[in-house]
């Protein structure tokens, strides 16, 4: 081995190394924040004074909280596409620096809060407050598209992407994230208006993100 | 080294680390599903209008929370077992890709809500709401039976499993895993009449489960 | 390189990724056990029924809480002795079969209670019903120090336990291990008469486990 | 390969995977910590005797709230700062031994309560409270900036410290770490007077250490 191509490897080492740790770190706090959601499950209470706890009773009781069962699944969803996604974009990253690291902390501070607007809506949707619970959901998907198109700029940087990430992936990524503030802020416009228009487009979108990304498989291109 | 055999080294070294964020994040939602089980054993709370506290009582109102005692040892029992099957499967596994995302996903999800169904149980099956909380647990049974089932399926295709993985073992996880839902179906059916015997046959199951999956060292064969 | 030292190597990578998969699950839980104990500390809620809120009145509130931060920094200083011991044990096996992982998995979910007993210790033992939250902890002691001695035979069965493994440190662990289950037994014997003085053992034995572990370092005896 | 490098090298990746597993065990509970602060938002709980639910009831509500994400942001980002430390401080050790695991150990502690101070400082801050919320907050910092002190000694110790650490990286952190606890014992002494001003300071020098600690790009010099 020439001592320069060493040099350079151990640099690409303890690059990937660096990554790791952070990679290690982002999913943890993606880990906890799709688990923490399961907090929002309550077992029945049954209130004594209402007579005999009956198989009726429990079912109608379980029955009555789908607006919570439907907001963990929509919780569980985003959380996870944005970690194929978060996946996706780190596996193109070879070194990450200082403003990484925030740029990233900023997204993952978001994503730790998912689980609070889609609970506001799970349980005020039907309700008169409706408009307010829908401005604070697709508010909170201006931030978190944003968070994400920052991410990308900075990871992509020369200095921080990776030399192998293939360049249709790359432009292919480049091109969707930066779609995402803006739309999601016409949504977010559309909201007072028509909150549950504005909350089924926002819901949609996440179909589409969840196809966007590139398997990595694909990814590699030719190989 | 030769070129060609250089680039497939590479290519299984991105593989296996591609598997490898994917079982981390995996086992960060098994070991917070794990973990936050405990919330569910709760300091008795001693109300001052009833006296003065005493051993016995504190003795009692121990002894009386056992429901939640046995709910808490089923439940970090039941994922622990599916940790170690998580574990087996992706043993086997060489590269993850989309579908193998999602599959793995629907299957957390199913992992992260375990407690619920299980505190359900603990609180009713002594009731006459046990039917319905039988049915809970088993539908959950049923739904995480086939989540097993599909990301088998998902992760044994070619273009994911190892070529190293032992034709034995595959064979044998394949035959076992389709048991599955049909099993699980049936108890389900039973539930609404004998929802004890239901929810005794779906505990013993999870021996079945705990048996059957090789351990590591049996999956190498002659090693 | 010759053949059989390939297939010797290989063998040895694979054993340790499975063993490095099994210590991050079980990182996962001290991590999430240790972490998860901060909801134990709680925000004094004033009564505005109460008068005006006032510098003292939050001081005194804060300082009479002092038995949750004395049980908050026993159960954080518990698990992180008790991961040191794990981290010790760990650093000895080579390879993880389906005994190790059910006898990790047994030590893990009494990890993952350590908060309980140690709550009921801190609201229950300036009071008449301490002999019960002695017992109680104490209690939990035995056990703890049971799972760590069937972890430990488990472990260093000679098809697990690695053969770069230190003899001098493998008896010392052993030795120490077998005195865990008897001396805990022992305390609880006493528990019901003398609950202090049982509790003051119990807590002072964690220095000792502290100290007895050998430091990684020398655990490598002579390089 | 010489025996002696061979030798030299094993023990480097044996170190190397000491401290993975510490550095993967404090990311778990940093991951945990800043994940569990969403716990403290909280859905606004309708009361129905209040007449009927509307938006601006609902907009209020979450606006009235927000000293609740004041103190989430604020937790966030400290404890963002904190791992970026953590992580700097890490890249330059080799090798982990029991005072190491000890100070660590101590530091996560103090991590892991970041959000108690902070949600009491976001309870109080407003009321006649303030300076025991103050000396609260303040004081948990003065045990931090101490933590982190002892980790650096403990970390750089000759037997611990990477001999590839740029010696220009250590020494200037060594200056900076030693400047927080007498920093912030002033600040405490003023908290009981301008209880507001010292809560100033003391987020202020969160910017000052997020730009302090050197991006991992620049310790590496050179490159």
């Amino acid at each position: 081995v020439e001592p320069d191509a060493k040099i350079e490897s151990d640099d690409a080492r303890e690059g990937e190394k660096e990554t790791a740790r952070l990679e290690a770190f982002s999913d943890g706090v993606f880990a906890f924040a799709i688990t923490l959601l399961v907090l929002e499950l309550r077992v029945p209470h049954f209130d004594e004074s209402h007579g005999e706890v009956s198989a009726s009773w429990l079912s109608s009781a379980l029955l009555e909280t789908w607006p919570r069962y439907a907001a963990f699944a929509a919780s569980f969803l985003t959380i996870l596409i944005m970690w194929v996604h978060h996946h996706s974009l780190f596996r193109l990253v070879r070194r990450s620096d200082l403003p990484l690291l925030f740029a990233n902390g900023f997204l993952l501070m978001l994503v730790a809060t998912v689980a609070f607007p889609t609970a506001v809506v799970g349980e005020y949707l039907m309700t008169p407050a409706a408009p307010t619970a829908a401005i604070l959901y697709v508010g909170q998907q201006v931030l978190l598209a944003t968070a994400f198109l920052i991410l990308l700029r900075v990871a992509f940087r020369p200095s921080s992407l990776s030399p192998s990430a293939p360049a249709a992936m790359v432009s292919r990524l480049r091109r969707s994230y930066l779609f995402g503030p803006p739309l999601y802020l016409a949504v977010l416009v559309m909201a007072p208006w028509c909150p549950k228009v504005a909350m089924g487009i926002s819901l949609g979108l996440w179909v589409f993100w969840a196809l966007v990304p590139t398997s990595p498989k694909r990814a590699h291109g030719g190989h």
